[in-house]
């Protein structure tokens, strides 16, 4: 499909999409431009083929196919490189979390001629780095495509990501951002909160009551230990919309509160019943499995 | 270790119970009173050994042991066949998550000369009824013994507990009821709001966005398809409890909002990166996998 593709940053998404591209056979030769060095030494071990970039520059000018997959808050830092050697033939894209930040920087920072299709695959997990990385990340999961004028090239990142196995669906980036702070940041952020609170709670109370977290805690912990760089990039770039969800979200919790405090048997009893639906609908949607307690087992 | 042993209300918890019991050969004779029609055709082919009750009357008079494990709003209307039937020769024991009020129920409605002394395993999962149920559901999860004057039976009920793989610890009521509101009411309670909050973000957005679950919401929609009277139970017995950790939360939360609105970078990135810490923590206690993602894999 490419002759020669770059991923820029190759943490978590960035090392699966290096294994799912090889896996693939996706393009002839593949460049990765990588900082950590520990991570540098992990991705060597992924194939022979790999050529590891130490800095871009003129080396990168005849690309086909660049990947930015380093946090968002980097891309500003390599702009200015994309800038100075990339030419209209090559297509770029993004696979960062919220996409109206991204789309501001397009229009600010990338030069008029460069050409960048913005992505981004609903995939990952709460472990950080390349030996994470697997080439069926991306198996059956979303992936957004950010609707472009440039519908040519759009096609072909279309088909780059249904090659990986991706599902496809295009957004407005507003529509997107709108979307995601529901159903993926405003639950990233109360996990995180629901933690920072068992914490306070204990240093308040004395004791360790960590231990006692099967009883449902330990599923937030799970989520609350997710990149840290990450998640502050989108907490900071989707602003707006967090704060809306977060209003919507401290509404219903003091109306839980009322509920509990008055004992309101039929009002509680509906909300209760109707999440169950929901969970329903997300096993029949396949967004997750159907086992109970996710299969896991820690006997 | 007993002749006869009665569960009274067989589902997920029940019916492990019962499991177990059989697995590790703890009684001679099992009966079970279980009301549900479709719960008593599922409980009859886990064993034929198994006395299905119709009723609790004289039958049940010779029972050396009693685990209740009804939703715990059933309680009060068993208690009066419990004073009828039974004496002082009988230990009676309950797994209700909540443990003052059924400490209050106890010393107002049971009789005096009989013998109850509480339990809470912390085991469980979202799904209910007896086809769910299995005999390792308490391997190596902790079982809260909530302590008694009556040390002789105290130590027979810790005795059943370990036989069947609990660790034991023993708490008072209060203690108890504060250490779980925290680590396992408050998670399902957000649980509960979070699906709560994004259903009602459906409705106003009018597009169904519950297919993006794959980005968080999917962990919270499986605690919040927990039962919904146990839930109801729960919330409505430890309101003291939960109204402070609800507080707490909404506090956290709002502080959460205020870093994100002035981008406070090293606020926010500390309490990132503190729960990394907890995650770690709980799975080092064992009260998780380790596996990414659960080992979770839905394709």
């Amino acid at each position: 499909m490419f002759d020669k593709l770059l991923i820029i940053g190759c943490g978590l998404i960035g090392s699966s999409l290096l294994r799912a591209t090889i896996n693939k056979k996706l393009s002839k030769k593949i460049l990765v431009y990588e900082k950590s060095k520990k991570y540098k030494k992990q991705i060597k071990k992924i194939s022979s083929k790999i050529i590891l970039l130490e800095k871009l520059d003129e080396n990168i000018a005849d690309v086909d196919f660049v990947i930015l997959s380093t946090p968002m808050s980097v891309y500003e830092k390599i702009i200015p490189s994309l800038n100075k050697y990339l030419s209209s033939k090559t297509l770029i894209t993004d696979i960062g979390s919220t996409k109206e930040n991204v789309s501001k920087i397009k229009k600010t920072k990338l030069k008029k001629t460069l050409k960048w299709i913005m992505s981004h695959p609903i995939a990952g997990s709460e472990v950080s780095g390349p030996q994470y990385g697997s080439k069926n990340l991306f198996l059956n999961k979303w992936c957004i495509i950010l609707n472009d004028k440039d519908k040519s090239n759009q096609k072909k990142l279309t088909r780059f990501w249904v090659k990986i196995g991706s599902k496809i669906i295009t957004m407005e980036p507003n529509q997107h951002d709108k979307i995601f702070s529901m159903t993926s940041h405003l639950p990233h952020l109360i996990a995180y909160n629901l933690i920072k609170t068992a914490l306070d709670f204990q240093k308040k109370y004395g004791k360790n009551i960590i231990q006692f977290s099967a009883g449902g805690l330990r599923d937030f912990s799970r989520t609350a230990a997710s990149n840290e760089i990450m998640w502050r990039d989108i907490f900071f770039n989707n602003k707006k919309n967090m704060v809306q969800v977060i209003d919507l979200f401290i509404r219903n919790l003091k109306e839980f509160k009322t509920n509990i405090i008055k004992s309101q048997n039929s009002k509680i009893l509906k909300k209760l019943k109707n999440s169950k639906k929901v969970r329903r609908q997300i096993i029949e949607l396949k967004q997750d499995i159907s086992k109970p307690d996710f299969g896991r087992d820690n006997n």
